[in-house]
C-alpha cells in the first residue's frame, strides 16, 4: 500500500539568526520509485541534529549546505518495502541520510540494516548511531581519558552527552555534566550515573559551581556548547588535559562569532591540547564500536534517552527549539508506525 | 682578579600592567664563594625572553614566579672562573639558569658546557639555546608541518620565530612571517629566505595580507603573539591544521583576558589542533636537536641575528622593549666581555 503521494519537508528560506517555521516548507511530492540498484524505504524516525543548523547556511560548513527548495533532515531510519537492491530486501529496517520525508530512494553504499532484537530501532538515529559514534570516538580518541580524570561534558544529557558521561563512568573517569535544568541534571546523575552534574541555568557563579563538582579540576572537556559555559570550563583545565571540540550549539544561530577571553595565552602553560574533530573522521572505526555499545544497550548496561515528537509538521518547530535545548534527550520525529511484530517495538 | 663585590638586577616590585623601571633595582652584594660540587661563573650574555614577563606575577604562571628582592632572569652564559665541581673546570664557557647579575655559583644539575668552537657563545642564550629548542619541538613535534604545506611564524624575526621559519623551509614548507616593520619583514624574507612576510603594522587588513601571502591557506601556525595577529590567521586555517602555541607576548602585560571572537566552533569543522607546550616538555630530547642545529649554524645554513644590549644596568629597559617588540633579533645583555681567545669572539 505504497501511497502515489508522500510529504516532505524542504528548505525554504535560510535564516537570520534563529530560524523560524517560516524557513521551511512542507510539501506533497510524488513517492519516487526505485529503479535498478535502489531501496525504496518508508521511513519512521527521523533525526534532528543540532550541525543540521550549518547545512542551513549558504556558505563554507563541514556539511554542505542544503539548497533552497531541497529535501531538510539528515539520517532517518525505515522499513524497505520495494528493492532493486542486491542486498537489502522488503522487511530490512535500515538506516541513511535520507532525510526528513515520509518516503525516500536510496543506493547510498551508507546505507546500514538495523537489528531490531538489540534496541528499539530508534537508536540507530542515537546511541547506535550518528550521536553515539561521535561520544564514543569524540571521547576515546580525542579526550583519552585515563582512570581517575576528571571528564565535564556539556549538554550532559543530550544525544551526545549521555552517551559521552556513560563511557567516561566505564573508564573509571570522575564525571561531571553540565545541562539546563534540575531535571535534566537530575536524570544525568541519577540515572545515567554522572558524578555530579552542574545546572548551568541556576548555578549563578558557573566557575564556582564547577569548582565545587571538580575538586581536583579538569582533565577532558567534551564541548558541545561553547559560549559562557566553555569559557567557565576553559579556567578550570588541569595541566595536559584536553579539550574534544565536538560542537558549539550556543553559537550556531550567530550571525558574527561572539566575543570571548582569549584562550592562547593559558593553554601555553597548562599543555592544553583542544582538538576539533568530525564524526565522520573515525567511518573506518564504526563497525567495532557500535557492536561494542550494541552489545551495552542490549544488557542495559548502556543507557539512553530519546525525546521523541510524533509529525512530519512538528519537525521545524522540534528543530528550532532543540537549538534552545527544550528538548531532553535525543530528538527524534516520527512519521509512521514501526512494523508489526518488532521485539522491542514502540 | 675576582671582585669582592658584584652587581646584580633584582626585582623590586610587581608590575600592574606593563612592566617600569621601578620595578627592578640593581643592588650591589658580595661575590659567592663557590662550596663543595659548585662553580663561580663570571656572568657575560644575559638571556632576556618573553616567560619573563610571567615570572613577575605572584599568581601562577608555568616558570615559578619571582620572590621580590630576588634574582630577575633566567638563562645566562659565562666562564667559569673557579671550581669545586667534579666535572666544569676554570675556563669551561657554560650555560645555565643564573639571573641577571655578573657572578653566580651554581651547582645546577641542568649547567651545559658550551662549544666555543661551533659559534658565538652568545648562540647558548639564543638559536642552540632556549630559544632555538623552542622552535625545534614546536615546529616539528607540535606543528608536524608536511612538504608542501603552508607554515606561518609570528613574532618572525625573534629568537624562536627567526628558527622556526629556517626550519620549516628546510622541511619544504612555504613559509609565511609575521613581524612589525618593513625592516624585520626584509630581515626574515631576504637574509633568512622566508618566502613571505606580513608587516602587521603597516598591512591595515591584515586578514587579506594573510590570504595574499597564504594563497593555500595555512596548515600550520606557530603562535608567538596572540592577539589581533593570532586571531587575523586562526581564520585561514585550512582543515586539519595545527597550531602550536608557544606564548602570547601581546597578552602578556594584560592584567585580564582580552576579549576576541570565539574560536571553537570554527576549529571543529576544520579539525584544528590546538596545543599549548613548553620548551622543557622536551628536554628528554635536546642533545640530538642541539647537535643537529650545531652543525647547521657552523656550516652557516641555520642563520641568527642577535640584539646585544651592552650594560647590566640596560637589562630592565630593554627587558621592557622587549615585550613592546622594540628589540630585533634575539635580545641578551653583554655584562663582561668574552675570554681572549675564543674563536667566534665578539
Amino acid at each position: 500500500m505504497i501511497p502515489k503521494t508522500q510529504r516532505r519537508v524542504v528548505l525554504a528560506s535560510r535564516p537570520a539568526g534563529e530560524p523560524t517555521e517560516a524557513n521551511f516548507r512542507i510539501e506533497d511530492v510524488a513517492t519516487p520509485e526505485p529503479q535498478h540498484g535502489e531501496v525504496l524505504v518508508r521511513l519512521i524516525y527521523l533525526s534532528a541534529d543540532p550541525y543540521m543548523r550549518g547545512r542551513m547556511r549558504d556558505g563554507a560548513s563541514y556539511a554542505a549546505p542544503i539548497k533552497i527548495g531541497d529535501v531538510f533532515g539528515g539520517g532517518s531510519v525505515g522499513e524497505v518495502v520495494a528493492s532493486k537492491h542486491p542486498v537489502f530486501k522488503v522487511g530490512d529496517i535500515v538506516e541513511d541520510r535520507m532525510g526528513w520525508q515520509e518516503y525516500a530512494v536510496s543506493a547510498s553504499p551508507t546505507m546500514r540494516r538495523i537489528d531490531p532484537a538489540i534496541a528499539p530501532i530508534s537508536t540507530a538515529n542515537g546511541v547506535l548511531g550518528m550521536p553515539g559514534m561521535t561520544a564514543y570516538f569524540g571521547l576515546f580518541d580525542i579526550g583519552q581519558p585515563k582512570a581517575g580524570e576528571t571528564v565535564v561534558v556539556s549538554a550532559a544529557s543530550g544525544a551526545v552527552g549521555q552517551v559521552v558521561g556513560q563511557l567516561a563512568k566505564m573508564a573509571g573517569c570522575r564525571v561531571v555534566g553540565i545541562a539546563g535544568g534540575a531535571k535534566k541534571c537530575d536524570f544525568v546523575r541519577d540515572d545515567l550515573g554522572f558524578d555530579a552534574c552542574v545546572d548551568y541555568k541556576a548555578a549563578g557563579d558557573l566557575g564556582a559551581a564547577l569548582k565545587a563538582a571538580c575538586p581536583n579540576g579538569i582533565d577532558v572537556y567534551f564541548e558541545n556548547v561553547g559560549g559562557a559555559v566553555s569559557d567557565a570550563v576553559m579556567l578550570q583545565l588541569n595541566t595536559w588535559s584536553r579539550v574534544a571540540l565536538c560542537g558549539a550549539i550556543s553559537q550556531y544561530n550567530a550571525e558574527k562569532p561572539e566575543m570571548a577571553p582569549r584562550l592562547p595565552g593559558l593553554f601555553v602553560g597548562k599543555r592544553v591540547t583542544m582538538r576539533g574533530f568530525i564524526v565522520s573522521d573515525f567511518a573506518a572505526k564504526y563497525e567495532p564500536a557500535r557492536a561494542l555499545m550494541g552489545e551495552m544497550v542490549r544488557s542495559g548496561k548502556l543507557k539512553f534517552r530519546e525525546d521523541i515528537v510524533s509529525g512530519l509538521e512538528l519537525a521545524p518547530k522540534s528543530f528550532i527549539g532543540l537549538l534552545r535545548g527544550d528538548n531532553f534527550g535525543k530528538l527524534q520525529i516520527k512519521v509512521a508506525d514501526e512494523p508489526a511484530g518488532l521485539p522491542h517495538r514502540r
